[in-house]
C-alpha cells in the first residue's frame, strides 16, 4: 500500500493541476444545467473535474473508494479502508454568476478516521491542507506556512456565516445566533466559509452540508481543535447530509445554547 | 481651478498610496474603539487615513469641501462647487476581524452632479474608478481595463446582497426579495458589495448607507446605466443616510415591486 506521505504529495499536485485548468476555464464558455432548481447548478467543469480527480485518485491510491458529488464515484456504505470524499467544484453558483469565490475540496478518511483534507480557494490560489497527524498548512505560489488553531472567541466576539435559506426561513433560532454575533456573512461557497473558520476570519459556519461539502473541512477542523457537530450537538456522520456547525469551541457552546 | 483630469490622476495616486500603507498595517497592531456598539468599530487606521486623504484633497483641489466619516471633514449643507465624500476605511469590522475584505472610497460631485468615484479593494489590489464623463475602469498592478455596463439581468437570474440587519429584522419584505433571487450574499463591506454590482457579480445590493458608503458607488453606477434609488424608488440625496438599492434596471424593477 502506498504511504500516506506519498499519496498526500500526489493529491496536492493533482488539486493544483485541476485548479489551473478550472481557473483558465472560468472566463470561457461552459455548459450550465439546473439540477434540482434554478438555484442549484452544475456545469461541464464540475463533471470534468470529478472524472479527472476520481480517475487520478484510483491511480494514486489503488483500492480506495470514492464518494463524490456528480455521480462518478463509488457506492460507499461503510468507512472501512481508504475513503475519499470529493467536491469537484464547490460554489458552482459563484463560478457561473461571479467567475470567482469557488473551491475544490477533497478529503481522505482511513478506517473512518479523518486523515487529510484539501480545500483549494481557486481565485485566491490558496490551498488549505492537512489533518490531525500532520497539522494544517496554507500553500500558495510563494510557499507554505502552518495554520495554527484560531483564537477561541465566543459568539459575541465573532463574525459568523449561516446558510441563507436557514436565515430566510427562520430555522433553528439562527436569526438570534446571527444577531448576537458581531456580524453575519454569506459567501456562497462552503469551502471558502470553512477555510474562513479554520483561519479565524469567521468564528462559526452553520449550514446544511452534504458529505462532499463537509469532509475536507471536518478533517482540518479536527486538527485545529475546532468543534464540528450536528446542529443538535451530536456527532455528524461522514456519509450523511446534516445541518452542521463548525466553530471555535466557545462560539459553538454559545450557539448550541441558542439553537432550537 | 485645477483641471478635473489632473485632479483625477492625483487622487488615484493618493488612493494607491493610502492602500499600500493600509495593507501594510492590517497585520500589525492597531487600536480599536467601539463607536455606537460592539458591532460598529473604528481604528487608528480609519482616522489616520481620513486625515491623510482630506489634507491631500485640499492640496489637490483647493477650495473644495469634504464630507467624511470620522469627523475630520467640513460641515457641508449644500452641493455647490466641488464636494468630496470620503470613506477612509469601509468594512472596518472585516479589517479588524478578518484582516481582509475592506475598501477605501472617495467620490467627487461638481455642483451636485456625479463626477468621479473611486473604490479601492485593498486586499485584491483593485481600483474601480470613473464617472459619467469618462466611463469606469478597473486598475490593477497589471494595467487598466474599461468596465462595461453589466448584463441587465432580472432578480430571478441574479445574486443579491442585502444588509444583514434588514434581513434579520424582516424589513421591507426583503426576505422575499432574497428568496426570489438566485442566492443571497453578505460581504460586510459596502464598497465591495457595490463593486460586485458594478462588475455584474451581484445583480443588486440593498442596504442602509451613509453618504460616504454610497457616494463613490452612485457616481460609477450613473456611468454604467445602473439604478441607484431609495428603497421606495425615489432619488436618494447625496448628503443624507438612506435605505438604498443599487441594481441592474431589471432587477431594480422586480425588487421595487416586492418591497413594502
Amino acid at each position: 500500500m502506498t504511504e500516506l506521505k506519498t499519496i498526500d504529495s500526489q493529491v496536492r499536485d493533482l488539486i493544483w493541476a485541476v485548479r489551473e485548468k478550472t481557473a483558465g476555464e472560468v472566463h470561457q464558455t461552459f455548459e450550465v444545467d439546473e439540477k434540482t432548481s434554478y438555484k442549484d447548478l452544475v456545469t461541464t467543469v464540475d463533471k470534468r473535474n470529478e472524472r479527472w480527480i476520481n480517475r487520478r485518485l484510483k491511480e494514486i491510491d489503488p483500492g480506495c473508494r470514492i464518494v463524490s458529488e456528480e455521480g462518478f464515484g463509488d457506492q460507499v456504505n461503510d468507512m472501512s479502508g481508504h475513503v475519499w470524499v470529493v467536491d469537484p467544484l464547490d460554489g458552482t453558483m459563484n463560478f457561473v454568476m461571479q467567475r470567482s469565490r469557488y473551491a475544490i475540496m477533497i478529503g481522505l478518511f482511513v478506517d473512518g478516521q479523518p486523515s487529510q483534507g484539501y480545500i483549494m480557494d481557486v481565485t485566491a490560489k490558496k490551498l488549505y491542507h492537512g489533518g490531525p497527524n500532520t497539522g494544517v498548512f496554507v500553500q500558495t505560489s510563494e510557499g507554505e506556512r502552518p495554520l495554527h488553531a484560531p483564537a477561541d472567541k465566543d459568539l459575541h466576539d465573532s463574525l459568523v456565516s449561516v446558510n441563507s435559506m436557514m436565515i430566510l426561513h427562520g430555522d433553528h433560532n439562527l436569526r438570534q445566533v446571527a444577531l448576537q454575533a458581531r456580524g453575519l456573512r454569506m459567501y456562497g461557497s462552503a469551502g471558502l466559509e470553512i477555510t474562513d473558520v479554520l483561519a479565524g476570519r469567521l468564528g462559526a459556519y452553520i449550514s446544511w452540508l452534504k458529505p462532499w461539502d463537509a469532509a475536507a473541512g471536518r478533517i482540518m477542523a479536527a486538527a485545529l481543535n475546532l468543534t464540528f457537530v450536528k446542529i443538535d450537538g451530536t456527532p455528524a456522520d461522514v456519509l450523511s447530509s446534516n445541518s452542521v456547525l463548525i466553530a471555535t469551541n466557545n462560539a459553538a457552546k454559545d450557539i448550541l445554547r441558542l439553537v432550537k
